[in-house]
């Protein structure tokens, strides 16, 4: 299981029945959750996200769309008595905010917060599984996107080319997670001669609030699934400049310079009510775009 | 004008699709808004309230259920470019997690944010047709219910017996003030002899979160309608003192010993799915008690 739930699409404002941004990933047996704005946990009863499989929550920056429904979040966490550890990896401001609204309230947490303050670009959660590293976006403030990427599959043995050398069952497994063997007279026998790869380990890119910023092509390069903030359609790209968002058109050409396979397009203005015509604009740049529609999932 | 529409009637937890707390009242020409939880601005545009008409906004407490959306309506007011002032009356730690998190942000309002400090019993607001005060209630931290009341509206004259007396017509708007008048020898001509009075001023009490606290009755004594939490049904009755919240029969205890003329019972614990319940066991003890549905307006 790799996939991506839209809870909300819009930008800044709530309007037209959407809402502020935040994605739940399902990777293995774990739930991630990508940004946290108002009402999130409201869209995560709506579409029966299990948030007790949420151990890992990450905020881009600190624009409210983004973030103002994490207090409520953590503070139903603890309404429900939840044991686990949460961790939240932010702009290392939120975490003040965090602790100064849990106090006014008297809250005390049943459960450890562990707050990851977010600061330099590369790998901030390894786990079985997975990994996540965060990127620097463009934005008007301090802003990271993140690349979720599956651990390398364990290769394929080939049991009829395995029959003509001599190699002793107990290394199997590592012949598996791809090692070479070496004989006793120091012959070396090369993984791929007795191994193939199974399918390649899968990458979910989430480029956060950005504008059009080409250095992020090299951090999510070949990712299977990349969302791209498309804020204003293509006739408004002087304002997305200047305003730091992207255009539909340039949400295409990122997925087109990272080389990436699909698309996802979201982070719409308030002034759009029909989305329609973003699909339309990025397709024609990108052919295998959708768009990042509220409560529907997506594989990646 | 003078009506209360439901915005939230949720207890903590958002369940079973409701909301945490918010409320709605219209008088005259203004909306003021009583508590502010998570998403009422979502639920503002689902029940086409017209937030352009706030200026005055009312936070009870601060336990998150009753102020986590506030951040995200301010946020929203700046974007949608808001010109005129906002005032919100709550308890004083709040103006600094508004103010950080507007900093962190970025945020620079385009209106003026007046934030008054909720320090002790009395009247905190006087318009020119009604006034707020707001009254101690009884809950784990410092808490507060706000009483709206209508001014009193002019008296009607009498013009019959106007006709018997020799008042001059420049005293009239004097007359409907309740004033009497003085003659030239010092006869007074008692206002009561010569106006009669119209509808008697309305009252809006909204009790907040508490236990039953007699306390409380003096202060809304004879409110055409109060709300009063009911977090529980009365079988639980001493989870209700413990959590200083109160069951659906105190509440009802509370408008006999006030002398309401009606009940609105909400903030209902997310363990009820079904509300039925509290409405037979608080009409039991003061017949006229109304659920307090989401998106239903009740007249004052």
């Amino acid at each position: 299981m790799f996939a991506v739930t839209i809870l909300g699409n819009n930008s800044a404002l709530p309007a037209h029945g959407r809402h502020p941004t935040a994605q739940v990933v399902a990777i293995e047996d774990q739930l991630i959750l990508l940004d946290c704005g108002e009402g999130t946990q409201l869209q995560m009863s709506k579409y029966k996200i299990k948030r007790s499989k949420i151990n890992h929550l990450f905020i881009s920056h600190l624009h409210g769309d983004h973030f103002f429904g994490l207090i409520g979040l953590i503070t139903s966490f603890s309404l429900q008595n939840r044991q686990q550890d949460l961790h939240i990896y932010a702009p290392p401001e939120l975490e003040k905010i965090i602790a100064d609204q849990l106090q006014v309230s008297g809250t005390k947490l049943p459960y450890t917060l562990q707050f990851h303050a977010l600061v330099e670009e590369g790998r901030i959660l390894e786990e079985e599984k997975f990994t996540v590293d965060c990127f620097k976006v463009d934005h008007r403030i301090t802003c990271f996107g993140f690349l979720i990427t599956e651990k390398r599959k364990p290769r394929k043995l080939e049991m009829e080319k395995l029959a003509q050398v001599n190699i002793p069952t107990v290394f199997y497994s590592h012949l598996s997670m791809g090692e070479d063997y070496i004989l006793p007279d120091g012959t070396r026998i090369a993984n791929e001669s007795v191994t193939t790869e199974t399918s390649p380990p899968r990458k979910y890119a989430y480029c956060a609030d950005t504008k059009f910023y080409p250095p992020i092509a090299e951090k999510i390069r070949g990712a299977d699934l990349i969302y791209h903030e498309a804020t204003y359609l293509n006739n408004l790209l002087e304002k997305a400049i200047e305003r730091f968002h992207s255009t539909s058109v340039q949400a295409a050409q990122m997925a087109l310079l990272a080389q990436a396979k699909k698309l996802l397009v979201g982070h719409f203005s308030s002034k759009y009510e029909s989305l329609e015509e973003f699909r339309a604009e990025a397709s024609a740049v990108f052919p295998n775009t959708e768009i990042a529609e509220e409560g529907v999932t997506f594989m990646v």
